[in-house]
């Protein structure tokens, strides 16, 4: 029997999100359905929103920053019971067999995972529908335990922002000893100072505002250079091990690869809209990677999720009622929040 | 006493090389002076003869693959004697205190290493003349050990090509059971083909002409792409853990990182003359890198030297007298070259 899920919807890229009711499958023998309680507002549900990515799916149901409490489970669950508290973050499958899947890399699934929402289910025409929206139905396998010791809310935005950050920083074995900078203090980029400093290391948050410095110390950054100030730029040449670039505007790549040490990587997680000029220079010399990664499997995202309870880390939110989504994105590509809307669904 | 050195010398970045001569210094305790039997034509010798990379000294004298034979030794040389083959690369000196000299990676010198022409001694004054001369005066510690078991004038180019696709090869741990690409099979290419083959990888040489393929795979290489054909691109998408781009000419990057498995790395060897677009989501989906590396420090220069004495690996070469060194630049721009260029020294 299926379930009539509430939601806010994309009806087309030029329409504002309102409200829309849509079925939520009947519970599989290993699905979890849970009802929403909270959902982070992504950047990429604004991009998507407006069509901006290409390939978009409408009417489309944005949230990939998913938490709630379980109301039914399939005859084969075991992980969960009625009651639980659960998360999702950007993929509700993936196909399983391939080599990524198997290495528990489920993001990079060679088949093509489902995305949460703007995606398919794994048959490839049924589409999924994301987390402004009062219920969920997912595998149990791509259903997260989410522990009651930190604020529910807050914890949302772990599921995309928070393992965006954490799997290339324990990819990359950041931890004591290291110099570690995040580019952009935003909703990514907060939650990387977060888990920098909370791994032992030397934490600069580089931004373009100078106003954010006592936000980024009390995140836990040890210093703070403004990228606008040439001086400040210089004296930190040659010095970082490792530097997050959270920054999905466009930006000179270049100049921050000349802040890495010999053997350092600069790893990129947001998304210009366009590419990025790169002198061949500027990594043959000191031999530096410029990588990228793409939020993070499963098995991993349970462990950040386990590691940030045990650490007392969640994401600093704003709550907003659904009904005030658009001003929500208005305000983002402002740069105005501090640091991740979350939408109470109780509102819905 | 200084030597009076013949030479070949750029009075300009407009005027053919001609002869010249200039002074040798005399030995230092630590310095050993070597006739130069043979030198490498390097596609830089020809940037920098140009002016092309900005900031060039002349008159300059280039060559950076140099080899020949012992006439003198200072005092406290132990390493040398008179009589004993010997090489130089692009190092002659560097600063020996910072991290990376400590660690063998002189050519990252954070203080600036002292390249063997178009640069300065240590004293950040005198300048440095190439190997296009009938002798030089190095100091033992920047002298490389040559066998006898090679063939001299095909050795001379891997002081420089050799080591270029040698290190990084070695330093992101290309062996068996790996898929390696090889961009481009020029001087640095035809190299990286023998190293990695040697090194026990299956090599795909990526090239846009088709009719190198059967030198491609005598020189060692399993597979040959021509990359102008799409159907040949799409049947190695995903397919290479590592990717050595030799190409100095403007090129696609995105189309080869989608070439990488997840984890993979492009390393880029060449450099075009200017920056070359990167998407983002080109090194975000699969978690590849973009890196570079730049020639060797002395120690893995003396591996190489030793493997390649084990192994009877030299470089493909065609002789050419000094004389036509013009000529040669000439067809180097053409890619007229099997597959360096090397100066018989007993020409000038």
């Amino acid at each position: 029997m299926t379930t009539t899920a509430k939601a806010y919807a994309a009806q087309t890229a030029t329409t504002p999100l309102a409200p829309w009711t849509f079925e939520r499958r009947d519970l599989k023998p290993y699905d979890v359905q849970f009802d929403i309680l909270f959902c982070g507002v992504c950047h990429s549900d604004l991009h998507q929103a407006r069509g901006e990515w290409g390939g978009e799916v409408f009417p489309m149901v944005p949230g990939h920053e998913i938490v709630g409490r379980v109301v039914g489970v399939g005859e084969k669950v075991t992980k969960f019971k009625v009651g639980d508290l659960a998360g999702t973050g950007c993929l509700v499958d993936s196909c399983r067999t391939c080599d990524n899947c198997k290495k528990g890399l489920e993001q990079y699934c060679e088949n093509g995972g489902s995305g949460t929402y703007n995606s398919t289910e794994q048959d490839k025409v049924t589409p999924t529908y994301g987390g402004y929206s009062s219920t969920i139905v997912v595998h149990e396998d791509f259903t997260l335990k989410i522990s009651d010791k930190l604020d529910l809310a807050a914890t949302a935005p772990l599921l995309c922002a928070g393992i965006t950050t954490y799997s290339p920083l324990r990819h990359w074995k950041v931890g004591a000893g290291d110099k570690v900078a995040v580019v952009g203090l935003g909703g990514l980029g907060h939650m990387g100072v977060k888990f920098a400093a909370a791994f032992g290391a030397e934490v600069t948050v580089l931004s373009t505002s100078a106003d954010k410095e006592a936000d980024a110390r009390k995140l836990g950054a040890h210093k703070f250079v403004v990228t606008k100030d040439a001086d400040q730029m210089k004296s930190v040449r040659g010095y970082f091990d490792f530097i997050l670039d959270t920054v999905s505007a466009p930006h000179d790549l270049n100049a921050y690869l000349g802040l890495l040490r010999t053997d350092g990587v600069l790893c990129v997680v947001g998304v210009p809209p366009d590419a990025q000029p790169v002198h061949h220079f500027s990594v043959i010399g000191g031999r530096k990677s410029l990588a990228g990664s793409g939020i993070g499997g499963l098995p991993e995202t349970q462990e950040m999720l386990d590691f940030c309870a045990e650490h007392g880390i969640v994401s600093e939110i704003e709550m907003i009622d659904i009904k005030d989504i658009e001003e929500a994105y208005s305000r983002m590509q402002k740069g105005d929040v501090r640091y991740r809307f979350v939408i109470d669904m109780a509102t819905l």
